[in-house]
């Protein structure tokens, strides 16, 4: 049971472009929504800045985990009936999607959350590398941002502050993984976790 | 689906008695097979080695997810309704409850099921440290094993012998956590990975 005042309380929804299970995280979201009962507020973040703080890699590269990983990438998005392709550049740098991201969302929060997965399908079910500028550029046209007005966006100072702010306060919440959920302070960490999640809601927290 | 020739065929289930999503794994292992309509084989093995090998550590001491995986112990066994406390003593050296259930394997499978649910029990339920000759023998008593020829058993080089090739086995099958599940050669690492399983197995693998 959720108390009154808590029903509907945003959870928050970490996330880097370059992370298959984010980017399932972001094709089941309308259904994740529905499942909780709570809206989730998209927040892409950058798992790099995370790695250098407390020494971790790219899953991918780990030992003996690598292998099993891209094995689990594919099992994962066949689990939730999602389009995965394993992108030929991985990872890739995922800041330039980021900021992109959040420049959308000050002007459309909507639109932000079409430009998100619309990124996350280019590059895990189309193979196109969202870090070249081009392509960030094709698939933000493609669901009607003004692509001039976001290439001069991207070489702005305050927008790529406002994304470095971003970023620094996902370190500080806890977040060290993608995707990565926050529910009334309780981190939840992995697609695998949305059950979890909901069964957290649904049983009213601790 | 299945081919008929691999319906019934066991899938490996591997653990270390030291690990809560193991036990987890194991106190749900009957309704699995039921899921997966495949017997397990229960594999005890050591994650010392492993981590040795890949540079890894135990979860609790990594940093970021240390803090975040005893919550998660916690939430899991909710999720699964299995009683669970974090033990004070953790990780244990659990070489000799690993060596305890090959002994009992070999005289009386089932009962070397029965004694691994037991040892898992005391550590993660009851919160007794099976690290401990007298606790793990305890333990083994009260489900019926001989004490004494235990107690013996666990001095005999022969022993040691067959668990080591026991958990180099695990290495050389790519066994990196716990638990972990091998199913026609396929591998499955963690109890949040029970879901995906059945759907690989139910929907014919590759």
């Amino acid at each position: 049971m959720t108390t009154p005042g808590s029903l509907g309380t945003p959870v928050d929804f970490y996330f880097d472009f370059s992370s298959p299970y984010g980017y399932v995280a972001s094709a089941i979201a309308d259904e994740t929504e529905k499942r909780i009962g709570r809206p989730l507020t998209w927040r892409p973040m950058l798992l790099g800045p995370v790695f250098k703080l407390n020494g971790a890699q790219p899953l991918t590269n780990v030992p003996m985990k690598g292998e099993y990983s891209k094995r689990d990438f594919v099992r994962t998005a066949r689990l939730h009936k999602v389009p995965f392709t394993q992108p030929d550049k991985f990872p890739i740098n995922t800041v330039a999607a980021a900021r992109a991201f959040y420049w959308v969302q000050d002007q459309d929060p909507v639109k932000a959350r079409a430009l998100a997965k619309a990124l996350y399908r280019a590059y895990f079910a189309e193979n196109r590398d969202i870090s070249a500028p081009e392509t960030l550029l094709e698939v933000a046209r493609s669901i009607g941002v003004d692509g001039e007005a976001l290439a001069k966006a991207l070489e702005d100072p305050a927008l790529k502050e406002r994304t470095r702010r971003e970023v620094d306060a996902a370190i500080a919440a806890g977040v060290f993984g993608s995707p990565f959920f926050i529910a009334d302070g309780e981190p939840f960490w992995g697609v695998d976790r949305v059950p979890m999640l909901e069964d957290w809601i649904r049983t009213g927290g601790w």
